[in-house]
């Protein structure tokens, strides 16, 4: 049979590996192939639309049909369609987006690397870090510390600085990345425990954890401001103004990991801006192009900046760098994705839209089966709990939040199962008629799929 | 003093960190800040233009200003800019996509995983290994083999595959990656050593190391056909025949990174088919959109396949993705530029060209401070040497491949220092009179140089 008479579907299956995808959710109800979109809808190829409260993957922040986004991608096309930033050359382009990114940055001055995903930013980082304490003597400074339910990418580092248990299959982490407890209060926090206990317990925690590795091992403190794949958990109150000094009196960077965060997602620019602290770094990837072109990148503040021009003068060269890093087209749509979200309205919405999105959350949160929700500017989760009283969770077996999530999808409504929890993250296009049709959505699917399991 | 008013070069080095850029050649001769193309022509912010012998970085095989891929991208940045591949959703053009890789593969069957990058797809390749290892209860089944002068990227698992000694500034390679020795007759052979002896002893060598680390160690034996970055470095006669046999006796999976070969580089779409190869899969990326998107793919064989999605069966799903992995746009590059190169000439002129283009490299050759030239295709290397007969090179401070490199942008033309070697990767739109300017003016550059320093 050839391929244009099988199903879009069909021949998906047959050449295409799927990652994160939950098969028996893929046995049961078939794939979906999408061809087009519309404001923050898409379309498949059987006609019918879906809400994407997802923004794609946290990163279409614009919807899939921003106008100005395409005509600037198109320009570039026309003008300059690819280079490279080895040996000394690099596009205009190029050079304008670092003047951009470090205006916009907590950086006074700084210095930009680029590489094509956020894996590769938080890949690069390391590899940074290494590079630099080996040039300073201190080669044994190459621990890595994050914090369980974090994300930082998929590449065998990045990998290992996440802390989730399914890296279990490669193997991961790495000897050397340490997970230290996530800073969920309303999950982690003891009986009894205020949250400013707990908040006071995650900094010994981090205290303690140096005194045992010694804090001359340790190369960086890596965190989300607020987690995102963990399943969007801000930090308990004080957090990051506990761990900073903490860092500081040993010397450790401490790195923000703001490839969800950054740009806007949480109603400032940064999530350290929202959350009152100063990395060392920052990494950017997903609104940085908002989805439109794969990019990240590392934006060293001066310190970190400094000290890697210095150890990099003693070799003469850094031999790292990947062939796309500083690609044109994509820091020509990066110039324009941050003008779009700083200047045309974007950021703004995201304000305006927060009290109603926290408003919803809150509302679908009475329901018996949701134990908490939680959230920062336009990102928000609804955890499912068996039993609110003991925030005991559903069997595992029940598979609660794929089949609340692929409810939605038959409702037209996309949004991510993770954990026990069901994620929102709205593209900052949204208006209210869409949010509300995205509650809307949601709270049939939850009373649908409790009514079955609860 | 405002950014506009600084020049260009300024700006660049005040907020962008270059990577593998020699630094004293910026220091005597400053960056270059580049704006558009015209063919295999691009030109900078002051009005000069260069003929890139390099094709920016092996990957820009349709040149600068290709019209029909820069169609292909319009096209669907107004269709559909952007979206991902998980949970069971994919765009039209990543599916369409797979069945052309898997069509123009040397595999019957198979399936496709995308990447942003080669870097991330040979770190993919690496977990995906190790995955179906300790799926299938061989946990140990981690160490990689490639050789040295390999390049598999700059993650730090492509890097620890790379067989580079200035990985040693990052601490790298991780322990378990291991570099046989770079099949390299003219540098590598002994006195007295015929091409076949030499063969025979890489493969006693292969099997040396799999006696020695045990056959249920190794994961994985990774080779470019051609090594790229090494320095152009065609395999001995007989390498892969030799080698193959020795893997498939032991079971180990010999992977063909045909990041550069891959596309028509060697005169065949891939460089396994020049070799007479038949690897267990295939890393892509570069010519895979022409340098027109950031992508890279695993192309998994049928056995690899398999094992791989009974694997993913057994736990329900595959924790591994990249957000950009199978963009719609780059997919739809992809197509088009897989079109252009196999049916619409550019194939054909990599092999109308290769006679021009060796006769070049051996004209040249018969300087008396060119060891060798070697090269397969429109891939190609000038070995200096400071005595040909015994081969010995320029003393390393003379820096003489830069010197050489330097002279001939001077001279308009863009070539690459590698080692001592200077190696030249033309796009495969180039005409004759654009490669007879491409060899004068080298020629003038190594007269020049040689002239200093011989």
């Amino acid at each position: 049979m050839p391929d244009d008479a099988k199903t879009w579907e069909a021949r998906a299956a047959a050449h295409s590996f799927y990652g994160f995808t939950d098969l028996p959710s893929i046995r049961d109800r078939g794939t979906v192939v999408v061809t087009h979109g519309e404001g923050p809808y898409v379309f498949d190829t059987n006609g019918r639309n879906y809400l994407d409260a997802n923004s794609g993957l946290w990163n279409m922040v614009a919807g899939f049909d921003h106008k100005g986004l395409a005509e600037a991608a198109k320009a570039q096309y026309d003008r300059f369609p690819g280079y490279h930033a080895f040996f000394g050359r690099m596009s205009d382009q190029t050079v304008m987006l670092s003047e951009k990114l470090i205006e916009v940055s907590p950086f006074e001055r700084g210095k930009v690397f680029y590489t094509n995903s956020g894996s590769e930013a938080n890949d690069t980082l390391v590899k940074m870090l290494w590079f630099l304490n080996r040039a300073e003597g201190n080669p044994q400074r190459t621990k890595i510390l994050t914090r369980k339910n974090a994300y930082h990418g998929v590449t065998v580092v990045s990998s290992s600085m996440t802390g989730k248990p399914y890296n279990e299959v490669f193997g991961l982490p790495l000897p050397g990345f340490l997970h230290l407890t996530c800073p969920h209060y309303w999950r982690e926090g003891q009986a009894g425990e205020t949250e400013a206990d707990f908040t006071a317990r995650m900094a010994r925690e981090l205290e303690d954890t140096i005194a045992r590795e010694g804090a001359d091992t340790i190369a960086a403190f890596v965190a989300e401001p607020v987690m995102g794949a963990g399943g969007v958990i801000p930090p308990s109150e004080g957090y990051f103004q506990a761990i900073q000094p903490i860092l500081r009196r040993h010397g450790i960077p401490l790195i923000s990991d703001e490839v969800i965060c950054g740009f806007g997602r949480t109603g400032q620019v940064w999530g350290c801006d929202t959350y009152g602290f100063r990395p060392d770094a920052i990494i950017s990837s997903k609104a940085l192009t908002a989805g439109y072109f794969p990019m990240g990148a590392v934006i060293l503040g001066p310190t970190l900046a400094d000290r890697l021009q210095n150890a990099v003068e003693a070799i003469e060269e850094f031999p790292h760098g990947f062939t796309a890093s500083g690609h044109p087209v994509g820091c020509a749509i990066s110039l324009k994705a941050i003008e779009v979200i700083l200047n045309e309205g974007l950021l703004d919405n995201v304000r305006a839209l927060t009290p109603r999105f926290e408003a919803g959350l809150a509302r679908l949160a009475e329901n018996p089966n949701i134990g908490e929700w939680r959230g920062r500017g336009l990102m928000g989760a609804l955890e499912a709990v068996k039993d609110k009283d003991t925030k005991t969770p559903f069997d595992s077996h029940l598979s609660v939040s794929e089949r609340i999530a692929n409810t939605c999808t038959d409702h037209g409504l996309i949004c991510r199962p993770l954990g026990q929890s069901i994620v929102l993250c709205p593209p900052f296009i949204m208006t209210e008629g869409q949010m509300d049709e995205m509650f809307e959505k949601l709270e049939t699917a939850l009373n649908q799929v409790f009514a079955e399991v609860a």
